[in-house]
């Protein structure tokens, strides 16, 4: 499996590094490969109308409803070999086990490469999986990319038909749940020794654009009790976000970004922009959040005599991990004698897009030091092992439910 | 006064803005006016060696040892029209005003226009004052400028003869006290609805580059204990900085540059930088409080976990105003009916190179809003009368001191 991230890590734009975006001909080149893989591995396999790469292993009989697995083939800008691609090449492991063994299930199974997740060439994430969940929306086919080519046109490059993007939607009862193994991309299970864990949901997420008006002044001459420090305000308001989402356990807040203006060494900054993402697994507890972390800032503003101008850049609920098949996950974890660990991802996944067509559940790899979104991203070959051994056997025990 | 600083205002590199450097064609214009009005004042004026504009107005006998005076007719970029220019046309507008009257004095007196005090064209500070001390290092000749021109050459190109500038010098024996009148460039007059105020000392400052050092990571995957957010450790120092420097009258810290790295939305920030300017008019409490600020940084960094880097940039003392000529000046304030207010320096002034060959005084001016170093820069008119008024009845009252 390593050998096989490795492997499409080369269909790469970015010489010594991995940059692949969607509709692009190092994702054709990684398309391929991984069709040959689908085929090799006993499955049908096809890409479907807006590029994702679909394999088929029917069940007892054909064409039952199918487990869905899979994750996405694009990456972000000089990205890891395992994001994405390691759910992907792990799910055609599974079925390759079981055509080893001539086995079938009283359900399909289809693997999907997603063709875009990330977003990162028209800046429209999860492309892929909306096609699938029968979500896509029309007018982004008229989103350029950063060389004014629209994905309409880049549609129609990569051989694809734009007008027959409806073609890759599911229908729902043909679908049975969509389940993803993906790397963890946070600190939680290496933390605490264990190679996997089960997914509760993938965290709501909002954000904001925060810009702090102050009074700029010269570092010298200006009074400490005369000042209208827009960063000191900042500051303020760093640590509260801070301070308040470390009391809630699953509930992050993030400064990530911060610039003071003018910005020089003897000037008091007289204006500061920074941004805010705060997430959590739990919509109403994230909602709070973020009320009082704008109550709390307005308040220190006003206190220091600041202007500050808050605006809400996203924002995004949660999309909860079906209660069955975390069990279903977790029983399978627990039966190759691993402590069963529930987190939350704070990162986006395909299953964001999924949710809408069918019940959603992940599985996460332990992955080194959380480092993700980075060359440095690593696992090891025995926790993808691991991985895919409760992967199968999740498969194997599979069984599906009904929506509530 | 103020259509003279305007007058001089025009001569400008910039466009709709005010920017005028050392050895500059728009300099040479401006000197040209100023020798002008210094010869309608009654002085005899020229060039020195480093292009300073020196008017002398002889005392009863000539020869006699001298009160100089004046302050710079460089600026910096997008400046204000009083910062330097003020107090050059208001000694010549005292000088004046004695010419008229046929007063002479028991000392001369000579009004100095310095040809560099911001640094701005070589990076290189007090270039015109320090020239007049006696303190010039002939190593900053071979600095150049944007252009790569060096100071030597430009001198050449401007008429003047760097080998000379030694001959710019003012013997002890010759002088008397150095007394400049300037903008404050801060808020504590009009604050306190004065218009003149008597400077105690140019403060002392002390200049950091801090570099924290934490993990950048998912801002949605990483629990927030798991955390080394360097943001946040900058932001709590940026706030110790502010709550120590508060706790000292005319102590002042500024953090006036902060950036994040890598500084995306959805990423812990790894590495931070931040600057430091910390000022009083006393050494003993500057140098205390960068003494406990550094170590309280490096506690935050340790209880953080994130490693923190403090790079010294420059470290300067106290130019002490004498007593002699700060009680003289509060004299003349006191005469004019207004209440003496004393005040400390936060900006640098000629005065710092001026205190190797003399002692120092000067009177602050009200200026709006604090504002300087920006086209924004405003004083009134009859402020600036006011500061003509003291300034002359300054000069008229001078008793010289013998240097302690």
């Amino acid at each position: 499996m390593l050998e096989r991230c490795a492997a499409l890590a080369c269909q790469s734009e970015l010489a010594g590094g991995l940059t692949r975006v969607f509709l692009s001909r190092e994702q054709a080149a990684a398309n391929e490969l991984v069709l040959g893989w689908m085929r090799e591995a006993g499955m049908s396999a096809k890409l479907d109308a807006i590029g994702n790469v679909v394999g088929r292993y029917e069940g007892e009989r054909p064409g039952r409803p199918a487990l869905l697995l899979g994750s996405h083939l694009d990456t972000v800008r000089d990205a890891g070999k395992y994001d994405g691609m390691l759910g992907v090449v792990s799910a055609i492991e599974c079925v390759a086990d079981l055509a080893a063994r001539g086995r079938r299930l009283s359900f399909a199974i289809e693997v999907i490469g997603f063709a875009d997740e990330e977003g990162v060439r028209f800046s429209s994430t999860l492309l892929g999986s909306r096609a699938v969940a029968g979500t896509f929306k029309c007018e982004v086919l008229d989103s350029v990319d950063a060389d004014g080519v629209s994905m309409r046109a880049a549609m129609r490059a990569s051989g694809l038909d734009p007008e027959r993007i409806a073609q890759a939607a599911h229908r729902r009862e043909d679908v049975l749940a969509y389940a993803e193994l993906h790397i963890e991309q946070g600190p939680v299970l290496e933390a605490e020794g264990l190679p996997v864990g089960v997914v509760t949901a993938i965290n709501g997420a909002t954000r904001f654009a925060i810009e702090v008006e102050g009074i700029a002044g010269h570092a010298g001459t200006v009074p400490m009790n005369l000042r209208r420090d827009a960063l000191a305000a900042a500051a303020e308001c760093v640590l509260a976000i801070e301070q308040r989402c470390a009391k809630v356990p699953e509930l992050v807040g993030t400064v990530g970004k911060l610039e003071t203006l003018p910005g020089a060494v003897n000037v008091i900054p007289g204006r500061v922009r920074f941004t805010i993402d705060i997430r959590s697994p739990r919509d109403p507890e994230r909602l709070a959040a973020v009320t009082e972390v704008v109550a709390q800032m307005e308040t220190i503003a006003k206190r220091r005599g600041v202007a500050i101008k808050v605006s809400k850049t996203h924002e995004g609920n949660v999309a909860k991990c079906a209660p069955w098949l975390q069990e279903q996950i977790g029983a399978a974890i627990a039966a190759e004698g691993i402590a069963v660990r529930k987190l939350p991802s704070g990162a986006g996944h395909d299953g964001m897009a999924m949710i809408d067509l069918c019940d959603i559940g992940m599985l996460f790899v332990r992955c080194k030091r959380g480092i993700s979104h980075n060359p440095a991203e690593a696992i090891t070959a025995e926790d993808a092992q691991t991985g895919v051994r409760v992967l199968l056997r999740f498969i194997e025990n599979f069984r599906p439910q009904a929506r509530v």
